[in-house]
């Protein structure tokens, strides 16, 4: 490119393009699409600020990979592939393209996975990989292969995807700022400063230990405070209730007045790649706005319910009284005239997507190593009795939760030993 | 109510909510709908970061006008009448109520005006009535007269509606925050701390004028920066030039393969109230997506256009240059095979909604007065050389909009003279 | 007061003043006089920025205090004791009025105490005492109490003075702004949200753990990051070797040719309440400057060195090797011409007067109760496994001091084992 | 250097030192004497804040030099002379060594100019000097020659010392961050991006041209909340007293029972180098405290109204009465008992040290230059409505200081005419 380009960010202040790829990529019509797609999903109706996009989550991600590999190649540090510059910003930028609205909702009720999304769309027909095709024929792959961490380069894959990838580092950062909290506030340029290639892994110097305690502390925070809160998750599970409704709808022959293919794709479980770049959330939107007439009473109230935040309410509970409080709530609300099927719901935080820093589990991301003074490598809760302390927490409450109304409807008395078990709402 | 609530909320920290009246209207169905309109339209397309919704920026002003009161209540000012707390508060909040999505480009397409809008929401079959009402049987006509600048105690219009009210300062501060630029943050303690009620006004005390020369030089910024930005011109010319066209197939009797009531009757221009409160953002966003599917080439080509931010292209001329320039782009356009209707647009940036400190014109809002230690009221303009020289500016250049590919489709030399017109877009 | 009156302060933006008390406790010779100490000691030879003053954190203190009464009030809390206000207001005020410059060198080099001289700045002929008498003949000895945690009322102790007071909250803000760390930025509006008083406690409701959680990290990073800062700490050193130098010449009856009465005195052990009041860190950085021209080499050494910054250089060591790294080391000295007694410090950060949250330890601040929604108190280590792991962190590691040169002053190989014993250093 | 070194800076967030003689410059006795004066002068007894050294600053503008001319690099700029690099850092660096304690109140004592001691020291005998050789031995000159503006190449001069250069944009930046005023918060960033070396000047890409008019506007604000802020003013005031007394005191052969040589030769007039460089902050401070035990009445009176913040009070008048106002305060001076020498002074804030953008006068530094996209340069006042606006400025009022006390001593009625010409003080 003739001159570098710049977007201006809140969270970076700017974010600088250098190559036309990057450019071009941008440009494309399924990058854009991210624009249509929260970030935070239903963090919104907790959260008021948290209205920003996958989109901008996608351009830090790029600008934080960026800011690393400058500092690697200024630093002229041996164990970087300098090759695979172009690579990594690349599945930077578009790991997260395959996002659709409301993931967690979505993937939760129709088993679909974004990462595999996003390896169709940069391999299928489609404008972004047109753009990759002109680096080299096998440059889609390579970029799929990152996302989908196949590739054989694990330190490409790691700035990406790892325990201290670029990917957290900017949601940690953007999400922190629009929701106004400021858990997430750790030490960016620090981080920056302690991590160097090394023997084919991204890893810390040991001085700079305190700088990561600091940035998993942020985590632990997000999670609990951000991430893991209830009403979020009320909201979502609210999402998924109105999807169950709609499949047996579906499947009863119900005749939907309002009704778009990639809807009705999605409820068939015969998405095609074109149906799913139409999903966004201004459709999912659309689409609970218009069957609030349908004539499906369940239906009505569900979507009615979350368009005008009227979510389930919830309380805690002791592990011990599990199969009591399920039983007990699921005949209140049976008398309450609420099919449990759709108006209740048991949850741990747990079980939600995000995962916490647990090294050792399967399934768990690349681990975070230290660096000392004598070049021996140490996985970092060996060192760090903070960090220890965080990844052992067992996490979170049982929550149940249900219509506000319910308890209003039902006899004082006859539920006293439900309502005992079940702890204060904030 | 029982204990205060908060909302967290990026620019103000927390919004306290202490009376049952503005917890219940936020809760309405009417106030919720705010969260799915942005407060800057399509301006996300410029900075990507403006994805905040009018339900914040509304939050906002409501904090804003309590900080205010609690100020003056503090202080025991005898100007302030006590009474209308409540009343202010809620105009503060609900003042916006009738924005619909992408306000300027509907409003100017469809004649509509959200401040219409506002009222017949407070005054209608609503729940915001509802809860209004309950206050007195005529508190709602009361909230929507100080909304329409009718009700009779200035000081209480004012605060909501001036020169320097509670929507502005929230709207600078929050944009500025959510587009990241830093023109807007000027110091809002220090404008709550020189304001007072004074014989019916809202005055602010000499020794606090530099307070405000700042703030209304973060404004001039804002609009030169920010609200007058080209691109975000552009996309609203897009959506105004897609209306056009959509109305134009409508009279042809076209019959749309995706349409929904309230933008049918939008095009018919029979809206009613519940058609309106059914229109936001995503409805918008659905209708594009889904246009981009229907028969009419140029329909499909402006909504595609405005989905993917493939937006029109702008350049500058000189005024005397005006009909030159409008007639030979007219010829280009045509022998490219473009529409001028659709494809082309003349903007001057102070026709637009947002306006300047001109005190004296018509239409103006109410000025800023000056109280010195003698008790004189002094216009600022009289005092302040800085605002004397903001006020006097004249706004802009003449801009030219049209389509990015149109030169490439014309032979290099055949429209050199128009090309010299123009000048450089940055 | 006729009007409020208000500071500029960067960390709370404003600091109101609304009790004229206040106003002339702070124009007092005594309270004046902190602005020549600085809040942090050495640590600017650390951190360039933390520069400011112990007034500033003196009236940050007040102000946190002051916003947590106002909150008290606003709720009407029935524990709250509201006849305790201006007492509180002063006592935060005042508490840190008897500091001297350099406090931690000058406390460990003479055993002075700061607490004791606040009581006698309280108590004594001063200004400060004539205004708090006019309150009440016996509030003086009030204030007093409240700062020496001898008052009757634990509650208006330990706002002043716990593990969750206004001094803490205020210095962990106030630090982090002025060093440029961003670890001490916790949410104080949050926590201001969650304490109220309760049978004669403050105490945390349970849901604002999370709150309390990240203040304790906060507190945690900024004890190991700046703080504990071992750069720091040298220079502290190096200002106690400079008074037991000084302190030796006079017991040796060296004639120094600069000296004024408070330094003399000081060294003498009879320091008035009217010398105290003149010590401040301008007259220590005085006598430094002028005992570069001194004419005994080693206070000539040591004043230079801390004047330009050239501070003992520091290495870690394994607690196992402690006898055999001394022994070494004072060899080391002699060979190279250092006095080990003015030229090395054996250190644990433990031993230094900042604490940790340490409930049940001796000499341990008020800890921090959570009260939850069945009104029962339990200590938050109970609750919080990420405190209960801060809480049990064994502090920092064995350091030992010594100058830069010392290792070039000796053949390679002679004390090759003293260096394999010693850890890098940053 | 074999590694990058940092320090932690609020403002920049970290400053990057790359070359060795950087590490060593800021390494030596004169460069750390830096941080013993402050950069703001007697401000902080406006802004109890401002306590930040010019050590802090000098990095700072260090750090903006670093950064645009990296900017410079990377862009492949041609009208940068790249082999200037260093000597454009170490200038940067070094322009502010000179400064001497509370600089306006001595300067104008004392006709003393910071920059000839900036250079004496550059080209002295010094630690600085010694290290500037080691590059070469023509180096300290050339560095001597930038600060002095003599240097042949404009375009290094002006990156040190222009209207917009890397001083101004640090200490706009610097002291709004420790004042904790918002008004000096221009967008750095983005001024980095629009300037260019054009033809051995440095100038801004027409586009870029609001955001200087923001720097601009920042520096406006400035000046008058903080540079001219007449509290400041009032001290600097009482300090230039001071030493007017003590020189007459000199003159008429007082023996200072507290004197020391750097001070004594300051009153001779006939400092040497090694004098100046003991000379700082401490060291006057110092003497204020122990002259308060002098025993002249007006020098202690004078001493102890700085030590303990009883400055002047200061009034506006008009320039009509200015001869009036005079007469009669120096009436009510002597009826009182005050020397009008020591007791009053009349000021405009104009005749201070601190410059605003007034092109064409003389002694005007270099002016900002606007490139549009034809090449052409023009002045930005010729383009810059707002700027031309604040050029214009006349600034402001006549003040008259003088003692508070000085009112109560008079009776009520005989000045009542000299209290109708004075305006009001806030």
């Amino acid at each position: 490119m003739k001159e570098e380009k710049v977007f201006k960010d809140p969270v970076h202040k700017y974010i600088y393009v250098q190559d036309k790829t990057i450019w071009d990529l941008i440009n494309t019509r399924e990058f854009q699409r991210l624009r249509r797609v929260r970030q935070l999903g239903t963090s919104y109706l907790t959260f008021h600020g948290a209205e920003h996009s996958r989109f901008s989550h996608s351009l830090g991600v790029y600008e934080i990979t960026r800011k690393i590999i400058s500092q690697f190649e200024r630093n002229h540090y041996e164990g970087w592939p300098q090759e695979e510059r172009l690579l990594c910003l690349c599945a930077a930028l578009l790991h997260d393209l395959g996002h659709g609205p409301f993931s967690h909702s979505i993937e939760s009720a129709f088993g679909t996975r974004h990462e595999d999304w996003s390896c169709k769309i940069v391999l299928g027909d489609t404008e972004v990989n047109r753009v990759l095709s002109q680096v080299s024929p096998d440059f889609p792959k390579k970029v799929a292969g990152v996302i989908c961490k196949s590739y054989h380069e694990e330190i490409v894959v790691s700035l990406v995807s790892s325990q201290l990838d670029a990917d957290r580092m900017d949601y940690l950062l953007r999400d922190a700022y629009f929701t106004g909290v400021n858990y997430g506030t750790f030490d960016l340029e620090r981080i920056l400063r302690v991590i160097r290639p090394y023997k084919g892994h991204i890893v810390v110097k040991e001085s700079g230990m305190h700088a990561v305690e600091d940035y998993l502390m942020s985590r632990y925070q997000m999670y609990w405070q951000v991430y893991f809160h209830p009403v979020t998750r009320s909201a979502e599970i609210l999402l998924h209730k109105i999807f169950a409704r709609a499949k047996h709808l579906y499947e009863d022959n119900y005749n939907f007045s309002f009704m778009v293919d990639p809807i009705l794709h999605l409820i068939q479980n015969k998405l095609s790649l074109e149906d799913y770049l139409l999903l966004d959330e201004s459709v999912m939107q659309t689409m609970l706005t218009f069957w609030c007439s349908e004539n499906d009473s369940i239906l009505v109230d569900l979507c009615r319910r979350f368009l005008d935040r009227k979510l389930y309410k919830y309380s805690t509970f002791e592990e011990s009284s599990n199969k009591r409080v399920i039983q007990r709530m699921e005949q209140a609300m049976r008398e309450a005239g609420f099919d449990p099927i759709y108006y209740m719901e048991i949850d741990f935080p747990s079980d939600l997507s995000y995962d916490v820093y647990r090294p050792g589990e399967s399934d768990e991301k690349l681990p975070i190593l230290l660096l000392d003074h004598r070049e021996h490598l140490t996985e970092i809760t060996h060192k760090s009795e903070i960090v220890r302390s965080i990844s052992g927490i067992h996490m979170g409450a049982h929550h149940i939760y249900y219509p506000e109304e319910l308890r209003e409807r039902l006899s004082t008395t006859a539920y006293a030993d439900l309502w005992a078990l079940l702890g204060e709402q904030d």
